[in-house]
């Protein structure tokens, strides 16, 4: 695996899934494997449980990790080409990315979309300018139009608390991926990638997602998915719920309405087949999801982000094998 | 030891003056005791001299260290039970600490006062927070109502110096902590922790807090000192003067005028006992205590400061130890 | 070597650029050097290359290392001595850095000039601060008037293309400094270091520099060199071109004027003799170097940037030894 920044990069997603959970396991079996090696994490927007859990897991692989705050330490970057840079910004990619690259053995890069023009983002120019300019393994810490971390650690979530149930084996689990409100207009990476990863035919899922009209997600991540409209409906018999906000792709960037009804409640967790409750976080209580949903038994976010770790190690480790 | 935010969870205070000490006589005794840990500070409020002093300490243990600046990076944390999160905070405090928790085996937390509110400052939202969700060690880098790091290094500085005197195991020695001018209002962190540590029986010392009319500490923090309100006559005799501002505990949070009178001379100094002056560091020079005081020989505020790191070493020691 | 803030503190240059290579061709050789040893970096400005590439080289040696960046963090330091504290700036430099020293074994300092008074910048004010009153070996990354970590990254690459060349050992390598414009008003620090590290005799070298009327360097800087103001007749038969925007230093800190017809292109680099561009970066692409120029096989800036690993990695070394 040369780079991390999609389910695309990943030759074959259930060893993957394997090699998370034996990091997972034994989180010191391979602390020698990133000796003399550097990981930079590169931050043009904030991040904690990414950054904690990938500087934690680079560790465990024994390797140098260095963190810098591009936003808040001012480096605004330029990454049109051609241009006369009398701006305010003073560097540009291709100098940025080589650069870093000369100093670290793995670049990861946190770069969110601004969600005002759907090609703007979609064209993921920052990740790929660090792809393209710097010469080494680029690792996506969320991306404009993705967060393949989330989906790994979601998919060893997922394949932890199937084999626990009694119908491991005789079926295929029922997940939902449902829309759930939010103040804010938010990305659709994490829906995006979680959609990518898990309706893909080797996810041995039977995934759907709902949402209120206009907020479908663009047809390359929601192809391998039911979609519905109707969150009762889809809800019924689910093993996992995953609920997330997204602003709209369509009318894109957008939040077009806050429709409260769609909070994740224990009523709505009611109709699921005792189904587990998985949000990536952070999560606006009593918004998203409510209290008495996120304090009970059926959720399982904690797990999940606790499993950020052992998927960033299983990644990292593919990429330091494949240098 | 499971948690590290005030004297009250310390079992025996002389015994960890005594680890401390031996830390500092031989910083990497254990240096393999915090293999496979990882320490994570997080900073709500800026901190140098804790941040450096504590890292360092982890790291003559073995520790790997993960810093967040958690007030630069945005994560306005909601501490309040039950509320729809709907305004500007992206996170509850129960999956934020939950989450590092999954991340971290001792968490640091540093969270000043906001100095309007003296029942939400002294409730400890912040540091109860985190040590109530986020299951492992809690460890206070300065809290919105004590500095107990702060005090061992202080502890420790008067036994090594006291140690050296002529009266050493003839008599107690006299310690004054005064109040002294700043310009701006303080929290009262450093002189509630320094009166709850150097008050206590155990610790072997004549104290005396002294200060204006209305700056009187809480009597939980000053119950074991003589309270004087005349700088000169406390000072009579000290062998020690702790110097410090901070602003008022019953008119909550205000400075109630800027005595230029107290602060700390050669004038001041010489009533003493030929006492060593301390101070937590930063100070206003020639406010809180004068130029010629502090370059003189008079000032251990240095060797003080110093001391945070075989301090914090030996209550990191004792929090893996407890684990 | 006791401090590295200029020229001046090498005892040897040849001997130092030659361990620069040796690091370079075994990175790890003194991996164990540096254990128990911390290196602090203290930024007041922010930095990219020279972060990365100083810890990475510190970290080469075996050294633990803490980055504070002060500027963000709301550290404002006083470095007057005498004043009465009661502005807005918390701790004088004669604490800050006392303290400092108590946990660090090496202080590296990065700190801009204002470029409004030449008497202020010039003095050095913040590095000496540190070297006077930490107690501990200070490197500079970058001070108010030079920036000597990039010079030996500079030296290296000059030496490392110059072996190469046909006629190595039959003439010195001719090295023009020249201005290039900018839109911003730049520190003299770059080309004050350059030319004060290659116009020594010792460093072999035939250094001319040249710029537009008024953008002078200061002689001490300068004495070594030829001067010109004609970029065309300096360029001619360069084996390597420096290019670089500076501020005015006779009318202090002005940017006099934005001479498009100084930026090195295609057709300027063709009066050289085959010369090879080097330039510290960040540059503006178009402003100081033209795209071709950047994107052609005359540019070196990238593997410039690169050695800045083991030029950092020289000096840590030389620090450490001579404690």
């Amino acid at each position: 695996m040369k780079h991390f920044t999609s389910v695309a990069d990943v030759p074959d997603v259930p060893t993957l899934i394997a090699a998370a959970a034996a990091a997972k396991a034994n989180p010191y079996q391979d602390e020698n494997l990133g000796r003399h090696k550097t990981l930079g994490l590169f931050f043009f927007n904030a991040s904690l449980r990414t950054r904690l859990s990938t500087q934690k897991a680079a560790e465990n692989l024994g390797m140098k990790v260095m963190v810098v705050n591009l936003n808040q330490e001012g480096w605004a970057l330029e990454f049109q080409d051609g241009v006369v840079m009398d701006g305010n910004k003073p560097e540009h990619i291709r100098e940025a990315a080589a650069v870093i690259g000369q100093y670290c053995d793995i670049i990861g890069v946190r770069s969110f979309p601004e969600l005002k023009s759907r090609e703007a983002d979609y064209a993921e120019t920052v990740l790929n300018g660090f792809r393209q300019w710097s010469g080494k393994p680029i690792l996506s810490l969320e991306s404009a139009t993705r967060h393949p971390l989330q989906s790994l650690a979601d998919a060893l979530t997922i394949e932890e608390l199937w084999k626990q149930h009694p119908d491991y084996g005789k079926r295929q689990p029922k997940v939902v991926l449902t829309w759930a409100p939010h103040p804010r207009a938010l990305p659709q990476c994490v829906p995006n990638s979680f959609a990518e990863w898990m309706g893909h035919p080797s996810a041995g899922l039977d995934l759907t997602i709902v949402q209120p009209e206009g907020y479908e997600l663009a047809d390359e991540f929601s192809s391998g998915a039911k979609v519905s409209y109707d969150q009762d409906v889809a809800l019924e018999g689910a093993d996992f719920v995953y609920a997330k906000n997204w602003s709209s792709y369509h009318q894109y960037g957008q939040a077009l309405k806050l429709d409260r009804d769609w909070m994740i409640t224990t009523a709505k967790m009611s109709i699921t087949n005792s189904g587990k409750l998985m949000h990536c976080l952070p999560t606006r209580r009593n918004v998203e999801l409510a209290d008495e949903v996120l304090d009970g038994s059926a959720s399982v976010v904690i797990q999940q982000a606790g499993n950020r770790v052992p998927a960033a190690q299983a990644i990292l480790k593919q990429l330091l094998l494949a240098r």
